[in-house]
C-alpha cells in the first residue's frame, strides 16, 4: 500500500474551493504548501508504514495496562514534538493558532496514514477545546500546555452501557469532597485511548451527575479526572482511582484501544468541575462541531486512500479484452470499472471540499470582521457539520467497499489492505453521533434555526456555483440544477408547519443525503470553474458527480415528500404492533 | 445470536410466490413443511452454534493439511448422513431428486446457520452436477455416489493468480499419459475447501490446457483429479500429486479454507478428462446457473439472519424518547430505525422470493410437460440467474451493514455477531463472477437472447402481479407501475441497435439493479395478493418496497439512458489518459 498525500488537491481545495464567496484562503498558498508538504512527508514516511501492523497486532490489554501497536510510541512522540498536535490550538497555551482549515488538512493526512492512531489527537484536541472554553484559569494553566503539546493526551467519557446516544440515562456520580474537588464513581464504555502507553498522563473529561442534579440531560456536569494527579509543580503525581478494566475486540481501527473505564471503585476518583454545575452537556457541545468535522474527515481520509489503492490495482491488473488494448486489458479499461473509479474519485474530492468548507466556516465564525459575519459563519458551520459528518462517512464506506470490489477476490484477502479500510471506516457512521442522529439534528435543529435563511443562502450559492460552471458541465448542468431544485422543494416541505414531526424524523437521512449531494456537486462545480491546468480533472469530476450522484435527487425528493408512505407499515414491521 | 429459521415465510414463498403463473408448488405444502422443519431444526441446533467459533478459530493450515473449526466434522458428517447434501441430487446415484426449489430452501437454512460451512456442500453439489452432465459412465459410477452422499467432497479449480475473471489466461497443463489418464501440472488459487479434514477424499475438478489446445477459452478442458486415487473397488488408495500450499487470511467466512492448490510438482497429478477436449468451459457453464443461484442465496440467508438480529436488538435497546413510550423507548420506535427495519425486511423477504423463483424456473426447465415450456423455463432461469446473484448479494451486504448500524457502537464489537455477518457476506458480490460480470452477462447475453421476448414476458407478469395487488398497494401502486415502465424503457434502450456496446457495458449494473427492484417488488405484490392471515406482513412489505426501492427507478433509468454522460470523463479519471 503506497498511499501518497494528495497535496495538489488539498492545496487547491483549501485556497480556492473551500473559502467560498464570503472567505479568503486560510493562509497564502506558499505558506500552506510548506505546512502541507511537511505533514505529508511525516504521514507518508513515519505513520503510514504502521497502519497494517496496527491492524494485525492491535492494542493489547493486560492487568489494566494497554500496550499500543509497535511503532506508535515513537511516531506519536515525533508527531507531537513536531507540533502537529497543536496546529490549530491556542497560542496562549503553546499551540500554533493556525486556522482550523489548516489543522483539518494536516489531520486528513494523519488519518489516511493510520486512522487508528489518528483517533488519539482527535480526542486530545477535543478535550483541550472543552477545557479552554469552560475550565477555570487554574485548570487551564495546569492541563492545556501539556494537552496541546501532546505530552499528555485527553479522552471524552460520555457513554455508559445503558446510555449511548441518550445521555439522559447517565448514572456516573460526582460528590463534592469539601475541598473544591469531587469524587467520581461509575463506569464508562467505548473510551477511545482511555488507557495507553503513549503519554505520561491521560486527562479524562467525564460526564457525571452531582447529588442535587435534576434528572435527564439538564443534570449532567463535566469533570476533569486525570490518570495521575498533578503535583503542585504540574508533574504527574500519585495514581488516581481510575482504571481500564478491558478493551473491545473490534471490527476495525484495532490499533486504537476502545476502553472500559472504571472510576472510583477504590473509593472515588478525584475530579475537578469544568464550567458550571449541570451544564456539562453545553460544555460538550462546544467541541461537537469540531469532533464531528474530524469524524467526517475520516470519511475523506479513508476514501482518498481507498481510491488510490483501487486505481493502482485497476491499472495493474489485466483481465479480459477492452477497446484499445491487445491481449488482456487493465481492468480500469472495462467500462463498469472505469465508472466505479470515476465515481469514487468524485466522491472523495467533493467530500474533502465539503469538510474543508465547514472548517473554513468555523474559522470565519471565530475571526470574521463583523459580528454579523461571525454569526452567519457560525450558522453555516452548524448547518454543515451534521452533513459533513454523515454524508462523508457514508461516502467513505461506499468508497472503501468499491475498493474491495475492484480488487475482486484479492479484495477479500487481508494482505491487500482493501479489507482493512473497509473495516476501519465502518465505525465512522456510528460514533460521534450516529448518522441518523446527524440527520435528525439537521432537520429538527439546523435548517429551521433562522427560519430557513441559512439554507436559502446555501442554495443561492449553489446556484451561483452551478451557473459558474454551466459551460463546463455541458448537458450535465441540468442534473445539477434539478438537484438544487429538489433540495429547495424538500426544504420547503420539511419547514412547512403542516409536515408532522414524525415525518420529518422519518425522512431525515434522505434529506441529509440530498443536501450532501447538492453541496458536494456544487463545490465540484465551483472548483471546475476555478480550475487551472493542474486541476484539469475537476470539470470531469463535476460532470461525473452530476451523472452519478445528482441524478439521485428526484428519487430522494420523492421519498421525502411521499404522499403514499404509511407510517403504520413501518411501525408494524419494526415489531411495534 | 439466536437466529430462527423463518419457516412460514419459506413455505409461503415456495408454494405460493415462487411458482408463478406457469408453475406449481414443488411438493404439496405438508410434505414441504416436514422437510423444511427438519432442516430448520438441524440448522438451528447443530450448525448455528458453530458459526461464531468458526469465525474466531478459523480454518488452520499446517504442512499441507487443513484443520477446520471445532464442531465442523461432526456437524458435516451428520448433515451428510441425514441426506441434506443430496436433496436435489440425482436418484440414480443416491440423491433424493427433490426439486431444486426444495434444495434451495434447505441450503438457505444451512447458510444462515453458518455460511462458512455451507460453502462446502455448494461446491460438492456443483462438482457432482458437472460430472453427472459430462463425465463418462465409469467416472460417474466411481465418484457420484460418494459425492452425493457427502462421503467425499468436491471442488472447482478455475482461478489462477493471473486468471481470475478471465479464464482465457489459464496456464495449468494436462498431458496425456498414454493410458487414458492425464498428468496435470499448475497452480490454482482461491479454492474453497480445496483441502480439509471433513471427508475421506476430495474430488477436484480442474480446468487445464491440453498440449494441442487452442489459445483462449476455447482451449480449456475439464479434468477430475482426486486427492486420493480410487482403488478398483472405489476406496481411496494412494495419494495423488496434489497438495495445498497455504490458505488465505480473509475478511470473512474464516471457517471456510480458501486454498492454494499445487498440482503435479512431484511429476504430475493424475487426472481424467471430463467431457470432450477443449470443452471444459461448456462443462463449467452447466453448473453455473445453480452455483450463481446458491451464491445469491447467501445474500438471502445472511440478510435473514441480520434482519432478525437487528430487529431483536432494536426492540430490546432503549434510548431516547418516542411517541407512545414513557421513559426511554426501544430504538425500534424511532422513525428512522423503524424505516431501516422495514426496509431490510422488504429486501430480505423479496430476495428470497427472487431466488426461489429462479429455482422454480430451473425445475420447470427440467420437468415441464412440453419442449416449449421447458425451453421457456430455461430462458427464464438463465435470465434470472445473474439478477439473483448480483441483486441479492448486494442486498445482503446492505442489510448486514444496516444491522451493524442499528447496533450503534455495539455493532462494531465482534461479540455482537453483526460485524461477522457484515464481513462474511462481503465475498458474495465478488466470487462466482463479480456482480459487474453478472450485469454484463444480463445485458450482453441474456436480455437479447430471444429478441427480448423473455424480458417482455417478465414485464407482462410484473404488470399482472402489480395489478393483482393494486388495492393493497394503495397510493404506492403508482411507484411500482413507474418502476415497471422504467424497466421497459431501459430494456428498449439497451436493445436498440443505436446503443453502443460500450454504453451497454457502462450502465449494466444500473440496469441489473433496476431489473432486481422490479422483480422483487412485484414478487412482493404477488405475495401480498395471495397472502392469508399468516402472511399479513406481505402487503406491508410490498408497500414499503415501493416506497423505499421502486422509488429509485427513475434515477436508474436516467443513468441508463443519459444523453449527457461523457465516456471520456470516466476513461480519463480511470487513469487511461
Amino acid at each position: 500500500m503506497s498511499w501518497r498525500a494528495p497535496i495538489d488537491d488539498i492545496l487547491f481545495t483549501l485556497t480556492k474551493v473551500a473559502p467560498g464567496p464570503d472567505g479568503a484562503p486560510p493562509l497564502d498558498r506558499d505558506d500552506l504548501a510548506i505546512i502541507v508538504d511537511e505533514a505529508a512527508r511525516f504521514a507518508e514516511e513515519r505513520v503510514a508504514p504502521l497502519d497494517r501492523i496496527a491492524d494485525t497486532t492491535g492494542a493489547k490489554w493486560a492487568d489494566g495496562t494497554v500496550t499500543t501497536p509497535p511503532g506508535f510510541r515513537m511516531a506519536y512522540a515525533d508527531w507531537a514534538a513536531a507540533g502537529w498536535n497543536a496546529v490549530s490550538q491556542s497560542e496562549e497555551f503553546g499551540g500554533s493558532a493556525l486556522p482550523t482549515a489548516v489543522g483539518t488538512a494536516t489531520m486528513e493526512l494523519l488519518t489516511s496514514a493510520c486512522m487508528s492512531l489518528s483517533t488519539l489527537p482527535v480526542l486530545s484536541q477535543g478535550a483541550a477545546d472543552a477545557l479552554e472554553a469552560h475550565a477555570s484559569a487554574e485548570l487551564k494553566a495546569l492541563y492545556l500546555p501539556k494537552l496541546i503539546s501532546g505530552e499528555w493526551t485527553g479522552t471524552m467519557n460520555l457513554t455508559e452501557p445503558q446510555a449511548g446516544s441518550d445521555l439522559a440515562l447517565l448514572r456516573t456520580k460526582a460528590v463534592p469532597a469539601g475541598d473544591g474537588t469531587y469524587r467520581i464513581t461509575g463506569s464508562k464504555i467505548f473510551i477511545t485511548f482511555g488507557e495507553h502507553d503513549l503519554a505520561t498522563n491521560i486527562v479524562h473529561l467525564v460526564l457525571a451527575r452531582l447529588p442535587d442534579a435534576p434528572s435527564g440531560v439538564k443534570g449532567i456536569s463535566l469533570f476533569v479526572v486525570p490518570k495521575f494527579l498533578p503535583n503542585p509543580d504540574g508533574a504527574p503525581g500519585g495514581r488516581n482511582d481510575v482504571r481500564c478494566s478491558g478493551i473491545e475486540h473490534k471490527l476495525g481501527i484495532k490499533g486504537s484501544p476502545t476502553c472500559t473505564m472504571v472510576f472510583g471503585d477504590g473509593g472515588g476518583a478525584v475530579g475537578w468541575l469544568v464550567g458550571e454545575p449541570h451544564k456539562g452537556l453545553a460544555c460538550m457541545f462546544t467541541m461537537m462541531n469540531k469532533a464531528r468535522l474530524l469524524t467526517g474527515l475520516q470519511g475523506v481520509a479513508i476514501a482518498e486512500k481507498a481510491t488510490q489503492l483501487a486505481q493502482r490495482y485497476a491499472l495493474e491488473r489485466r483481465q479480459g479484452k477492452a477497446a484499445g488494448f491487445d491481449g488482456a486489458a487493465p481492468i480500469a479499461a472495462h467500462p463498469d470499472v472505469a465508472r466505479t473509479l470515476a465515481r469514487i474519485q468524485a466522491l472523495t474530492v467533493s467530500i474533502r471540499a465539503l469538510a474543508y468548507s465547514a472548517a473554513a466556516a468555523i474559522d470565519r465564525a471565530a475571526t470574521a470582521d463583523t459580528d454579523e459575519a461571525r454569526a452567519r459563519a457560525e450558522l453555516r458551520a452548524s448547518l454543515l457539520t451534521p452533513i459533513v459528518k454523515a454524508f462523508s462517512t457514508d461516502a467513505g464506506c461506499e468508497v472503501a467497499s468499491s475498493c474491495v470490489q475492484i480488487h475482486g477476490g484479492m479484495g477479500f484477502i487481508e494482505e491487500t489492505g482493501a479489507a482493512q479500510l473497509f473495516r476501519d471506516i465502518r465505525i465512522a457512521p456510528i460514533y460521534e453521533g450516529t448518522n441518523a442522529i446527524q440527520a435528525i439534528d439537521l432537520v429538527t435543529r439546523k435548517i429551521g434555526r433562522d427560519g430557513g435563511g441559512e439554507v436559502a443562502r446555501v442554495i443561492a450559492e449553489a446556484r451561483t456555483d452551478a451557473a459558474s460552471a454551466s459551460m463546463l458541465l455541458g448537458g450535465s448542468a441540468a442534473r445539477v440544477e434539478a438537484a438544487i431544485d429538489a433540495l429547495e422543494a424538500a426544504t420547503a416541505h420539511l419547514l412547512a408547519p403542516t409536515t408532522a414531526e414524525t415525518d420529518r424524523l422519518f425522512v431525515a437521512p434522505a434529506y441529509l443525503r440530498l443536501f450532501g449531494i447538492v453541496l458536494t456537486g456544487t463545490l465540484l462545480a465551483r472548483g471546475a470553474a476555478l480550475a487551472g491546468e493542474a486541476e484539469a480533472h475537476w470539470p470531469r469530476l463535476a460532470r461525473v458527480h452530476a451523472e452519478e450522484l445528482a441524478v439521485e435527487a428526484s428519487a430522494l425528493l420523492a421519498q421525502i415528500a411521499s404522499p403514499s408512505r404509511r407510517a403504520e407499515d413501518y411501525r408494524a414491521l419494526a415489531g411495534l404492533g
